[in-house]
């Protein structure tokens, strides 16, 4: 029985508030061989205090090793196995622009790309054309294109990289990629898998016969490739597993995105977390649990830049403070990866993580949040899929399994 | 998905080293209340200096109370669930004293035995004659016995035990013993599960009744039991798996076995710890995973020496040194089980282990290697089967999983 299924079967209703506040890349490594990490050198008073009167431990977002994008580490945040449960490439690029991908959606990442007179790929990005061309030729393709039956939406993404949806009945998405993967070659038509992937086969070869007529003058962006076919994944809503209501309180689209395919409300986050908390506030007796996500640990890791980081978080701590007024049930205070700004990049080290539950809290002896204190933390270390029924444990929503 | 499936699809080239430093049945128990491991006895300046500037942690084998004989504990080290992938007793046995096993073999465990006039056993270990005469007897059935369409090999083990290996076109390896377990009682015919299995059986029958006439004048040794039938397991190799290039520096054949099993190369060891480590510095460019296998920390902790194990951990720590000038971008030191000199045996013990990677490693606390001192190590407490993955991430050789 999955953990899930369990859930299903011992969850009981209550008026418990659940805050998820999710600092996105939270995990680092120290600069220097005896340094410390981005969070052990910020300075967190309100963290620490929730570090001492709470537990603390170490989220492993997927598997021991395994370094995961946003999509499986919040995926595992929200309880959901990020192996069992894989979200396409297009859908996630579709919802890291902000375009809503529904149950009649193949979402689809395209590339343009430079071909010569003879159709074959001089190159596959098209020079890096700078976005503003790229808007101007998604323009024209959306304008220009028309598709019987189906409701296709073009939109840029940055430099050579749109996003394309069809919208209609019927549509499967076992669609091979068009992109040829060396230059010299031709593109290659879509071919579906199954009758329903054939369907949407049909429909992108004729969006791509328009797209080259529209494109056939343009230089060097003359043409574009289509791949990561990916319809919406069916997954049950955290209101059927876990019976609560959600919102995500978000500003990235990415991370809007990945709360509404958990069944999430999004609601307008503001600009800041200081918005985001007045939010939270705003709606607090409308949901039940409050997914808030912070960005600025993560951007400023994958920046390199380590003080900048360090500045993020200690900004983050100064809202934090804030939650405290909410007062809720359940605090968790986590990151859906590690971004150690050594490594400029997401990383597949464990995770800070903290649970503070005034009710249920059994302290450890650990009074700091960081890396280290973690290790010595009660929540050991863990795979973030179990974070969500320690969540609903400590906010009292789950009953007893047998008698 | 398993976590093998899911590095086959995330790993990508690089051009890092990665050292497994295997010393076997590492870890161990006090001999007195109060007292320290083996390990923790030991003076290992070079080791403390690893486990300092790294993480460390302690490695399960199999699983929790689960004591692993060597097969399942390397396999686990290798990255192999061992509950998934079994190795027949013949093949271990076989691989054991050097016998190579390939796919067309059948590997068997043999005991000579007593049997009187009318067939009956009356003692299933032949007396426990010494190995000499099973060398001798060994020889005779080698010479003696011819089998059309099947290449026989039989091999001494140590007093009445030997290895057969039938190599052969078709054949299966279900087929029940012919110990009947009890004196008294008539030996078993072998028997095949299935048409391949039948096609051993009828192979076996024929060589126990060639066997039988060429031993019938023999005191006590005049019968042998066949046991333990098991072909070559269909393991993916290292290289398919985890796309690197592996070899294997061990000085028993055992181990050699092993690593043959998951495809490694395996090349002239020398004698020595020391020997090895030439070795791999001598095919530092030839290979990119360099398995190093140390056996006297087992033998020593089997034969209940606990100042003798002291000392062949001092030994191991300063060859280890040398390893840090190969500059490998991860260096693992682990066991494939504990051998404690207490118990005398391999045990169920979790196994200290740290992970030494310059670029990546998230330092932890513990400035020395030992058990206690890993129990508060970064790497918590893990499956040995999840080593690998470490590995390959922290050799940057895994790409994100997910957008």
């Amino acid at each position: 029985m999955s953990t899930q299924d369990l859930i299903r079967q011992l969850r009981e209703p209550n008026k418990t508030k659940i805050v998820l506040l999710v600092a996105d890349g939270l995990g680092g490594l120290p600069i220097e061989p005896g340094g410390k990490t981005e969070l052990e050198t910020a300075v967190t008073p309100n963290l620490d205090a929730f570090a001492a009167e709470g537990t603390v431990g170490l989220s492993t977002p997927v598997a021991p090793g395994i370094t995961p994008g946003s999509g499986p580490g919040h995926l595992g945040l929200f309880g959901y196995d990020p192996l069992v449960h894989d979200i396409g490439r297009g859908v996630l690029e579709a919802l890291g622009i902000g375009v809503e991908v529904g149950p009649k959606d193949v979402a689809i990442r395209g590339n343009f790309c430079t071909i010569d007179a003879e159709g074959h790929v001089t190159d596959r990005r098209a020079g890096r054309i700078p976005t503003e061309t790229c808007e101007a030729l998604v323009a024209k393709l959306q304008a220009g294109i028309k598709i019987e039956g189906v409701e296709v939406l073009v939109e840029p993404v940055r430099e050579y990289r749109l996003v394309v949806r069809f919208r209609g009945e019927g549509l499967g998405d076992r669609v091979c990629d068009t992109d040829p993967l060396s230059t010299g070659l031709l593109t290659l038509e879509p071919k579906g898998e199954d009758a329903a992937s054939e369907k949407t086969a049909k429909i992108a070869a004729e969006f791509l016969r328009q797209a080259k007529a529209i494109l056939k003058e343009e230089k060097p962006a003359n043409f574009l490739m289509l791949r990561g076919f990916a319809k919406f994944p069916k997954i049950d809503t955290m209101e059927e597993v876990y019976g609560i209501k959600p919102v995500a309180i978000a500003v990235y689209p990415m991370y809007r995105g990945l709360a509404r395919l958990v069944g999430m409300t999004v609601v307008e986050p503001g600009k800041t977390l200081a918005d985001q908390i007045e939010v939270a506030k705003a709606n607090w007796d409308a949901y039940d649990f409050f997914f808030i996500h912070y960005k600025y640990t993560d951007s400023t890791g994958e920046d390199g830049d380590f003080p900048r980081k360090v500045a993020m978080i200690e900004a983050l701590d100064a809202e934090v403070r804030k939650l405290r007024a909410l007062a809720p049930d359940v605090l968790i205070v986590t990151g859906d990866h590690s971004t150690p700004s050594r490594m400029r990049a997401h990383s597949f080290h464990p995770v800070p993580t903290l649970i503070w539950a005034p009710a249920t809290s059994r302290p450890d002896l650990v009074t700091t949040f960081g890396e280290r204190p973690c290790l010595q933390g009660g929540l050991g270390q863990f795979l973030a899929k179990d974070l969500m029924p320690l969540a609903l444990a400590h906010a009292g929503r789950l009953q007893k399994f047998g008698a």
